[in-house]
């Protein structure tokens, strides 16, 4: 059984009601400190049930918080939660949609999602090769023939993706096209998802260690006043899992499910995405064959590069994707104020050293 | 469901003994057409249950049809089951090891792993992006939010790389570890192995397209007189995997399971796996790096281009390597001429116009 990590975990929760779908949580959420970010107008009073440990945050407080450096934290739109990661002291995070319910397994047991996500993170991951039979670290698997051994100790686990049964994360399209689809096959899996290898990560059920790829985990710019939203989390996927690669560490997938209840409506989401359908096909192929420099030893140093080759490389799609590489630098430049790293003014002065030559990747 | 195929599948089975495991599969094997290998002495005799439609070869048949040729098949290992691949005049091979028997699936009804494979076969394959859904063509699932929409068709699909229940294919090292450990963990799903990232192969439970990937499914020596053991659907397995990639189709993994009834001998599997355990570090990092012209553009070429890296390559580590990569070039001599191509003579001649220069991969 994972370790509870009561004092390293934090559950961060962007919401626009109050919380009562924490009811059913309760039994596994309440040995933990929640974090929760309001993703819309701060004068409507948000009620969280009793019991619950809590740090609480509306608009109002972000802005006081960050001052100007606010401008990169996304307003009306589950983005927002971005802020919550930055402003926990914890090593872990868990973060969770409030549509999103405790499934029940095959056998009819309620699934503690948060256990599983912790035996993720604290496990190794295996990205540098694939074994047949998924996570080699669960409980009666291992390793297959042809593993090689020196591949054995495997590499340290930074994100945990957790899947969603009932209503499926499809976008607007799909969902037009099969309002009635829900996911009900349960896959008693964990894996690794290869270095080398994109995937569209959904935030809805979703871990991470902080400590290591917290800084990447950024959600973009969505919401009001910008011109696309519900790719908050497939930018800090595609972001992270670069990032994750360069740096030599893990990203897993599958396991833990949580029970979403409530498909979002298809034609508001069609308005949010419709440029991001467009965008997303020079998007992929700008990460799948994106390089980071040696030097870029840090989750910081990697986003900051990052942020230089989506303007440069991006920006001639949309000017918005100018906007979100000065949003990237402001994020880095807002957590290292919140997190002062014991290296900060050298991150600072490797931002203004380090200017994009268009020397990678190209 | 799927189709049957029975006209475009043949059944490959390699075998030391009566063939009484075939009881078991009748009601599935049966409609189809078996090509049984024997990989022992030709002198004893192989009893096939009555009913089934076979054809037989031994050792002797081997020389006879094969002539000086016959000495890229191996003698006395499950790896002369390639012989059955290169006879065979299908479009599609399933081949299975003896000592695999029917499984069930978790409600406990027998599963037709052909039928399975065939589904695997017949519709796409997505290696260029991961889906966390897994398969998008399964029924009730489809590509997620976040999917670019121009890789939905997806590619042709080469490969279906079945597992196993209850005894688990692990190398010598684990199973004297672990002589207890049996898999009972059923992952209800099928995968597509990402472009660029390879996988331990194992050939007790595989199936796949003859035309587009059989030269290049090639089970290496083994056996009598060979210094290794064991390795020959790993080599297979990395071999097609890169030739998968350069020429863009797709490796599934996942269903069928079969129900692997008997652990072999870790003692002797460690005398075979010997050297391997070895050279596999080596060799990975091989495959990994290696990358194929862009003339290569049929699974002959990739693999004479694959034979002279290797013999470039591999061939420093040990002499065996240079045996492997003359193997390698006989074998698809002997491809060509069991299945003349209608461009066989450009072939043969492609073979003589490119020596490999170490110009790629190094």
């Amino acid at each position: 059984m994972a370790p509870l990590l009561k004092d390293e975990l934090d559950i961060v929760i962007p919401t626009i009601r109050n919380l009562d779908f924490l009811e059913m949580w309760r039994p596994f959420f309440q040995p933990y400190h929640l974090i929760i970010i309001q993703d819309g107008d701060p004068s409507v009073t948000i009620k969280v049930p009793d019991g619950f440990d809590y740090e609480f945050y509306n608009r109002t407080d972000i802005n006081r918080i960050l001052g100007a450096k606010a401008s990169c934290i996304s307003y009306k739109d589950g983005a927002c939660r971005s802020f919550g990661f930055m402003v926990s002291k914890k090593k872990y995070i868990f973060t969770i949609d409030d549509d999103c319910f405790v499934a029940k397994d095959p056998s009819g047991n309620e699934i503690n999602a948060l256990e599983q996500h912790i035996e993720n993170l604290v496990t190794p991951s295996t990205p540098l090769f694939f074994n047949t039979l998924y996570d080699p670290f669960c409980d009666g698997a291992d390793f297959v023939r042809g593993y090689p051994f020196s591949m054995r100790e495997g590499l340290p686990t930074a994100v945990s993706h957790g899947l969603w049964l009932n209503i499926p994360d499809y976008d607007a399209p799909t969902q037009l096209v099969k309002p009635r689809e829900r996911n009900t096959r349960y896959v008693d899996m964990v894996m690794t998802i290869p270095k080398g290898t994109l995937f569209p990560m959904c935030g809805m059920n979703l871990a991470f260690d902080r400590e290591l790829i917290g800084p990447a985990m950024y959600y973009g710019l969505m919401g009001e006043g910008q011109p696309i939203g519900r790719y908050d989390d497939m930018w800090a996927g595609w972001c992270m899992k670069v990032v994750c690669d360069h740096l030599g560490w893990g990203v897993k997938t599958g396991l833990p499910y949580i029970w979403h209840s409530k498909a979002s409506n298809p034609f508001s989401n069609l308005k949010k995405e419709f440029k991001g359908i467009f965008w997303q096909e020079d998007m992929i192929p700008f990460f799948q064959t994106l390089k980071l420099p040696k030097d870029c030893n840090t989750s910081q140093k990697c986003y900051i590069e990052l942020s230089k080759q989506v303007r440069a490389k991006l920006g001639k799609i949309d000017p918005y994707f100018n906007k979100l590489a000065d949003a990237m630098v402001t994020w880095i430049e807002a957590w290292d104020e919140l997190n002062p790293p014991s290296g900060a003014a050298t991150v600072a002065q490797w931002v203004e050293d380090t200017p994009y030559k268009g020397s990678d990747g190209d």
